[in-house]
């Protein structure tokens, strides 16, 4: 068990006004126990106790190391297991759940009253993993370092006729290459106006001369994720696609220069889409400005125009402003930043400078 | 809405004594509907009520048919989309409410009392979808035949040298080139000892002279699965691996032979097992026969010894014995069967007899 972690999970608890909680989701047992079992159908739960009476639930299919540092319970699939997680439970108080504990496995425990009361508590465990701890912190860096160097041996196979397919699946096997565990999302590649739309999925499409060539890509290292989008020209540029790229560029560079401890999230997508309103694309900015991540590709946590919250040394999250011009083509350029106790750290590096290609 | 698989569900609940259930699951309204939302982290609820006054609950950011055939509540993020649940839900009858259903709806419904009992009916789903009717055995029998093809031109691309993933990404390739939506699993290809073990991912390992190649995979065609496994050998064959071959092709398909309904899918199970067992192989068959296919790559039902239930026509399942030795070589032969009125109908049409290439 990572101490630390679970510390901050029971104070976050604790200010929830509860003692207990059942975690299910395998990601969140990973973050606190450093050992990652997927369990598919089965039932797999890490019990948390103020009294630090805590209790690993695992099936006796999986293997498991002997040094987890938490009580383990072993069962068959054929054993009662939520008898055992009831028999675990005070039953005198409530008990915290992860925010998409399985029905199978809740209502059981409830209609057993393990507890006088049931709870969504999944913001303890979400709160706690917005903030990486210094070993996290090597691993998301580690993770944008591989996809900085992916994007870039990428573009040598940007060529006339290529397909969207063909660079997704390259970039696939040059994460393998590079020795990320493999990709945080599918790759987003879109040429011309396939650019233009939030939703377009890799196809047949072939790169011709004067397309934009979006590229929004993550692979993952140790479980953590990257994520990056930079857009590039190919061939040529016309003076509009460069004016549009330029607004991008600023707005994702000023609000980047804005990260710093203590800024409200709304602020930094306040700074950015401020940039592309005023430069007269405020429709086109159709998303939040980002999106905090981590064990996830979208972890709990957004900078949007809602999000209140001040950013805090730890947190990463996404800066990715984009301008779409439907039928025509779009540009979005995409960092990770770290909040640092001066300011922030992006953990991109991979320039921005307008490039094109070919 | 399909009416007629609306009605099984409608039964199936009735003697499960309920007369309402939340549906939540993605696939199983796409079963009822024959239209597929994805609804990530966005609530997406089938309303159905003996009463037939069923309604669904769709997010205003999804895009919907006008013919859906059955009543739309739609919301906002900000709209409190539970209460207007809660409304449609008969609050003095229990609830049924699908396996997976997640606890940050669950709960709410539960705290508000929109039922006086929440109950897993998801056995009232799974029921029906275990029996394809006419229409879905079109598309199970497409998926095959794709997925037969697929297989037969990925055998062009097995050379010296070869590696399992970049066969993977081949057959990928050529599941796109056949029309096929995507795979129903990430597809198995292992050389040699890799053969050998349940949890081998393709890797870097290069097909080299004696080798088996073993390929289990799948794709879908408008949401429905296939899935078959072929093992090959590269050119030479040792008497051993002929003796295991046959075998296993001896169970797979004196399984197969037996399926008709009625039959204990259990029974089926025992064909395979005897014929390996009585060879001497019993404990290098690590795996039960089959399990149940559509939707989903693993559908609800299995074909094992514990599997009591008798077939009947419309049902289609696996049947995949295999003989694994460990540090040398592994053997899996699969197909899919649909079960007829008369016995059955084996999907997959790709020989079975051994085959050395190269």
């Amino acid at each position: 068990m990572k101490e630390n972690r679970v510390k901050a999970v029971l104070d976050n608890l604790e200010e929830m006004g509860l003692s207990q909680m059942l975690i299910t989701d395998p990601l969140s047992i990973f973050y606190l126990t450093g050992r990652m079992i997927q369990p598919l159908e089965r039932f797999y739960g890490l019990y948390l106790s103020r009294t630090g009476r805590h209790k690993i639930f695992i099936n006796q299919l999986e293997t498991v190391p002997e040094d987890l540092g938490v009580e383990k319970v072993r069962f068959f699939d054929t054993d009662p297991y939520l008898d055992l997680v009831a028999a675990a439970v005070d039953s005198k108080e409530p008990l915290g759940v992860d925010k998409n504990m399985a029905a199978r496995f809740l209502l059981p425990l409830l209609h057993d009253k393990a507890a006088p009361d049931f709870v969504n508590a999944s913001l303890a465990l979400d709160r706690a993993r917005a903030v990486k701890d210094p070993q996290e912190q090597v691993l998301m860096r580690r993770a944008s370092q591989i996809n900085d160097q992916a994007l870039d041996a990428l573009k040598a196979h940007i060529h006339a006729g290529v397909r969207e397919i063909e660079l997704a699946e390259r970039l696939k096997q040059i994460y393998r290459e590079l020795g990320a565990d493999g990709v945080s999302f599918p790759p987003l590649v879109a040429f011309g106006a396939n650019a233009a739309s939030g939703h377009h999925w890799p196809d047949e499409t072939a790169l011709k001369s004067g397309d934009c060539v979006l590229l929004d890509v993550g692979c993952t290292y140790e479980g953590y994720c990257s994520d990056m989008t930079r857009t590039y020209f190919y061939e040529s540029v016309t003076p509009r696609q460069r004016a549009v790229y330029d607004i991008v560029r600023r707005a994702n560079e000023e609000a980047e220069a804005a990260v710093r401890p203590g800024v409200p999230l709304k602020e930094l997508d306040d700074i950015a889409r401020t940039i592309i309103t005023q430069a007269g694309f405020g429709p086109n900015f159709t998303h939040r400005l980002g999106h905090f991540i981590g064990l996830e590709d979208h972890d709990f946590g957004d900078v949007s125009a809602a999000a209140t919250e001040a950013a805090v040394p730890g947190n990463v999250f996404s800066v990715e402003p984009g301008i779409y011009l439907d039928g025509a083509f779009g540009v979005r350029i995409e960092d990770l930043v770290l909040v640092t106790e001066e300011g922030c750290e992006v953990l991109n590096r991979l320039p921005k400078e307008l490039e094109v290609i070919g």
